[in-house]
C-alpha cells in the first residue's frame, strides 16, 4: 500500500519546529488579516511583497522608497503606506509595485517557516484555489496558524479545519490528531463563521477598533484564485 | 465589573513558556495514560510520587531502592516496576510508598510547569473532584496537554474541552479561543469519546499494543476524588 501523505497542524509559530520537515509544503495561515490581506493584495496586481518580521526592517526598506505596511495589535502604524486591512491593498498604486510588510503575527509565522520545501499563503479569501492545488502536489502539508502572540487562536484554526475538511475527502491524505479536530471544529462553524468567531478574542479586538467590516471580509470565500508563494524574499504568484 | 478569570489551553509542553503565569494553576493532563494512572495509584494507597522527565533520574532512584514506573513510546521499560498503565498501579504493594515515575509526554510537562503557582494532576478519572476544586480557588488557570512529543494530541485535548465546558457553566471564568475551541470539540465527542477517539494516533498505538482495556479505563469518569498536587518534587493528594 502505497504510504498516504499527512497533513498537521501547528497552532503556534514559536511550536513550529516541533513539526518542521525539510520536504513539507506549509501553509502560513493569518486570517485576521495579514494572510488574507496579502491575497487580496496580489489580486489588485501588486507584483511582489517582501515579509519582513522586525519593524526595524520595514522602516529599513521605507526608507529606501518601498510602500510599506505595518501593523501591530490591529493597528496600521503610523510612517508606513498601510496596515494589514485587505481593504487598504484595493488601490491601483499597488499595481506592479513590490511591497514590503511587517504584521504582528503572519509575517513572523512566515520567517519561522522559511526553510520548509516550499511555503504558500492560504486565506478563505483564496481557499478552493489552494485547496486544489495541495491536493494535486505529492507532499506532506503542514498547516501553520499565527495564532496571536504565539498563542492559539480561533480564526486560523477554523482555516485550518475547512482546508483539513477538504483535503481529507481526497484519499492520498492520512489525518493526524490535529487534522481531525480542526475538521470536526469546522463542522460547527461551517454555517456561519462570523457568529461563530465573533467572540473570539482577536474579532473582539477588531471590532472595538471598528473593523467589522474587514472581519466579514476576510471570511468571505473565493475572492481570488491567486496563491502567493515564498520564493527567497519575495513573495509572488505561485504559477 | 470584576475582572473574570481566565481559562486557557496549552497544546504542548514546548509552548508553555508563552502561557506561563505566576499566578495560575496548571492542570497537567495525559490522558493515555501517565496523570490517569497517576489518579490510579493515589486512589489506591501511594502516599507520595516522584515525577522524573528522565530515565537517567528514574534509574538512579531505582538504584536507591524506590519503586519505580518508567514508560516510554506506549512500553513499560525493562528493570522497572511499573509501566504507565492504571491496572500496573491497582496493587497493594504500593500502599504508602513513595514510587517514582516517568513517561513519555505527562512527567516532562509537569517539569515546564514546576514554576506554576499550584500544579494538579487531571484526568477523566478524577474530573469532577478537580472541577469542583478549580471552581473553588480564585486563579487564572492552564489546561496543560501533555500532547505526543511536544505535538497536539486529541485525548488530552478532549479532557481539556470536558473541564472547560463544565467550568465555562460558572460565570466567574472567562473563556479564551482555545478554551471555546477545546469545549465545542468535547461537545462533538461527550456521548461517546472511545468511539471518538478511537482513531486518534495514541489510541491506535495502544490498541496495537493490546491495550484497548487501558484506553477505556482512562476515558471513565470519576473513579476517584483525589487531586494529586505537586509539592516540592514530591506529588502528594490534595488536602
Amino acid at each position: 500500500m502505497k504510504k498516504k501523505l499527512t497533513i498537521d497542524v501547528c497552532f503556534s509559530p514559536s511550536l513550529y519546529p516541533v513539526y518542521h520537515r525539510d520536504d513539507c509544503i506549509v501553509v502560513v495561515i493569518d486570517i485576521l488579516r495579514a494572510t488574507s490581506a496579502m491575497c487580496t493584495a496580489f489580486h489588485n496586481g501588486v507584483e511582489k511583497m517582501i515579509p519582513v518580521a522586525s519593524l526595524e526592517e520595514a522602516a529599513e526598506y521605507k526608507k529606501q522608497g518601498f510602500l510599506v505596511g505595518a501593523e501591530r495589535n490591529g493597528i496600521a502604524l503610523e510612517g508606513f503606506d498601510f496596515g494589514n486591512s485587505p481593504y487598504s491593498y484595493m488601490t491601483d498604486k499597488i499595481k506592479g509595485q513590490t511591497i514590503v510588510i511587517s504584521t504582528t503575527n503572519g509575517t513572523q509565522a512566515i520567517e519561522v517557516a522559511r526553510n520548509a520545501s516550499q511555503v504558500v499563503i492560504g486565506a478563505f479569501t483564496n481557499i478552493t484555489a489552494l485547496c486544489a492545488w495541495l491536493s494535486e502536489q505529492n507532499k506532506n502539508i503542514i498547516l501553520l496558524c499565527s495564532g496571536w502572540k504565539n498563542k492559539f487562536n480561533l480564526e486560523d484554526t477554523l482555516f485550518a479545519g475547512a482546508v483539513s475538511q477538504r483535503l481529507l475527502k481526497n484519499s492520498k491524505f492520512n489525518y493526524g490528531d490535529a487534522a481531525l479536530s480542526v475538521s470536526f471544529l469546522y463542522q460547527q462553524a461551517e454555517t456561519n463563521p462570523y457568529k461563530f468567531i465573533r467572540n473570539s478574542s482577536h474579532a473582539e479586538r477588531l471590532a472595538a477598533l471598528g473593523l467589522k467590516h474587514d472581519i466579514k471580509y476576510c471570511l468571505a470565500l473565493d475572492k481570488t484564485d491567486i496563491i502567493p508563494v515564498l520564493e527567497g524574499k519575495y513573495l509572488v504568484k505561485l504559477s
